[in-house]
């Protein structure tokens, strides 16, 4: 068969298949070429073409991850409060892809955490995300749907929590099924939209 | 050396610690029965007594992390809402003690959800939490110091947001240093206590 450039892009395709489906069942930690090679059908050697070393497989681990969720569906969203919402829900694992997607993720941190040129592009990708949450907020405070405050330390509070929540729903999807993960991020924008209680004004028992 | 139970249990502590530093320096994709050897200045055949396969020793490593964690100095704290900003505290990285064990906790996330009955393990002691803080925040809403609602739903919620913190300040510590960490935490804490917003009775732009 002829080395065309269509071969070239429909193996790189499979590959990348190959790769996403070994994560999401067995996570960075048995992400080898082996298990690739197996889900691929292929071997080891060929896929030492692609990945001379350990290391640039999880680096191509970690930007397939990235492609995947920057081209992943986003809900539509309205300005305001109700476009901070969409991007929250955005991210949790409310069905089986966002679940994989979730599950890769939140593997890719021991991967990252080991190696700073990793954990520094991490630490990068969740501050862009903090960014446009930055936004999201700050366009809510115009319309008065949300109080006043640093739109970036309400994006980083509202950042924690969707990220803990992922982590949660994972271990336990049955405590954390998606009517309840929504349910959870219903209370927590609800609670962002109250008007911040003055010190020395809380209710007392009565 | 006579094999006494002394000599036996400063062993046991040894290793203990080797495994501690590994999991510190490399999480759980860089545990290996070699790794730890090589931190005990041992052999790999003294360690296969104490590990004959690779998931003993990762096993050993969550019930280690659960040890140590279980048995770490907490802070004190009166009732009320007092003890559920002090708990919260507790689990975050505010030294660096707390900070190795957070990154071998986010590390452990990887090995566990690639294993089942792992997997399980980590959602009892993510339910034990929850039902920790339950308590804590029912004794604030009793001293009418959080609004009323279900306390293990504001549970629920409340380890999203601190294990999602965690993982933040892991990845991007200049950005989530210790001071920024607890300020975050009390945004967290003021909105919980603010009366929920009855709908469509939010502020409207002026």
């Amino acid at each position: 068969m002829p080395r065309t450039k269509g071969n070239h892009e429909a193996r790189r395709r499979d590959v990348s298949e190959a790769v996403w489906r070994v994560l999401a069942a067995h996570g960075f930690g048995g992400l080898t070429l082996r298990a690739v090679a197996a889900e691929l059908g292929a071997t080891t050697g060929l896929l030492t073409h692609y990945f001379p070393a350990k290391r640039d497989l999880v680096a191509y681990a970690l930007d397939l991850l990235e492609q995947r969720s920057a081209s992943r569906p986003r809900r539509a969203a309205g300005a305001g409060l109700s476009a901070v919402r969409a991007a929250m829900l955005d991210i949790l694992p409310l069905t089986a892809e966002a679940t994989d997607a979730n599950r890769i993720w939140v593997s890719s941190w021991d991967a990252a955490l080991a190696d700073p040129a990793l954990s520094g592009d991490h630490a990068r990708r969740y501050a862009q995300g903090r960014d446009r949450l930055r936004d999201l907020v700050a366009a809510a405070q115009q319309l008065g749907e949300l109080p006043a405050g640093d739109p970036a330390r309400i994006a980083a509070g509202a950042q924690a929590f969707v990220l803990g929540l992922v982590v949660q729903a994972l271990f336990a999807p049955t405590a954390f099924p998606p009517h309840r993960q929504v349910e959870l991020l219903d209370d927590y924008l609800a609670s962002l939209a109250s008007p911040p209680v003055p010190h020395g004004d809380r209710t007392v028992p009565s």
